[in-house]
């Protein structure tokens, strides 16, 4: 487990450009040998895991619905929670940081399960957050995948110990 | 089940501006019938059910540990999922309406996932959000608990059927 | 929560006799002031609560889907999971004390994840387990539904601590 | 994802002849190009995947707890579902064939999800069921790591389409 397992987060459905920056993310994390985690369906989890093989990574879907053929085809290991957005939790909590790239609700439910649990989130034109009118600065934000990648690997650590 | 389901979530920690927003929404909801659904442990979650306990009305937590004695003492309800922050689906999900109190990351969560499910959420306080430097105005403010709980029963109808 | 609460499992498809059985523990436990617990659906689970219901009695309905549209009518407090059977572990983690009538592998699944929680398994025409061809008494035999939910509350008893 | 998946269940503890038999099944599952996949834990958990990695194979440990540290030392890959045992569900629907190895209730609730999906299970010194008083055949036995390896291959397929 010295390898470094980053969650690459965003929508089932997203732009030209999103999927572009999705797989320059998905290459770069492949050849700086970390393992991508992702919830395995399409948009910018295909286009992540397409980077990711293409430069010979390993990819890794822990999928919402009850089988593994609803994998995108980029995806080497599927796991299948048949949980629904629960396994949004464990997107999360299977990696070490994890890069956002553009999304919805669901993409933002990761980015909080994520802060919640101390995880590091590196935005790439993502959501942005404020409470009681202050800006709430826990997502890192990048301006280029290899600058999300940077940041991501320099940040992946283990999570701190519950106790 | 003609009964309103309410979901009232916020941290388990708050402070004592917020837990007298609490109490009074879980007044309210329970003076006007509603059923309160919350997360079961204490800070928002529990001065919401005392106040819904208060004026008689039923609560349920929906706990993520594996012990009933986990719920706060106004719980009348306890569903033990065991499964750790996971059940944040199920707490906005057994809901018609949310409103959200304050709250940090594991509200913002619970947010996420309602508006996924096209459930409305109602904020006193709480979280805002943007998405690519635009405003996202899904979350429905509220200046009071009164105007929360009028909006919540307003808009609490059958989630849409998924086809 | 000095109410005593008890699941009643069994198959979503039940034979005549079986639907008999359950209604006549939804209605014991009822007129005993307990709290049904189950799964939401049909079969055993719909002909418990409407037992219960006919007496009066409180029914909470753990469902798999994501909509409290899929529980049975006679549920009055469905919860709402969108985790499909993992909510199982919720049925019995919910529970003192379990019942279970007939059943197949999702009935299985329950009272597998009750006796390891050290919850007490009530069996109506159910399930017998052995083990390297020993036969494994944790599953307590009854003969009527007047004897299963008599041992039932006997039985109901807060889950051990942890530690 | 042509690569076959396999689950490996049992208890974390076990006798030294069940640590024998888990790690035999876990080198012939790796010789024969299989990747395993397990709740990622200790006894028969952690002997499959000593086995298999000894062998140059890929493992795969579904982890109930909310770090990865909570895995054995020969889990490649941990998936962190912060679940509890809800992710007992995942383990099975993960592979396409499981073989169960002696085992207590969280290895018979495994099996139950695998029957409940229609996923073979085949046994090695572990339970057997029976229902009013029949015998359910549906665990495959298997009298050696060997015989439960070729069984476990031939029958590994694609789960059954919902449909």
């Amino acid at each position: 487990m010295d390898k470094k397992f980053i969650a690459v987060i965003g929508g089932g459905q997203c732009s030209k450009e999103e999927t572009r920056l999705a797989e320059e993310v998905g290459r770069q994390l492949a050849k700086r040998g970390a393992i991508l985690v992702c919830g395995g369906l399409g948009g910018i989890m295909e286009a992540a895991c397409k980077g990711a093989s293409l430069e010979g990574g390993t990819t890794i879907g822990i999928l919402p619905g009850d089988r593994s053929q609803t994998a995108n085809p980029y995806v080497q290991i599927p796991i299948v929670t048949a949980m629904g957005y629960a396994r949004n939790v464990a997107v999360v909590k299977s990696a070490q940081a994890v890069i956002a790239i553009g999304g919805s609700y669901g993409t933002l439910s990761e980015i909080s399960h994520a802060l919640q649990s101390d995880i590091p989130v590196i935005g790439l034109n993502t959501w942005s957050l404020s409470r009681n009118n202050q800006q709430d600065k826990s997502i890192i934000p990048a301006q280029s995948p290899t600058e999300a990648v940077d940041k991501a690997l320099d940040l992946a650590t283990s999570p701190k110990s519950e106790e």
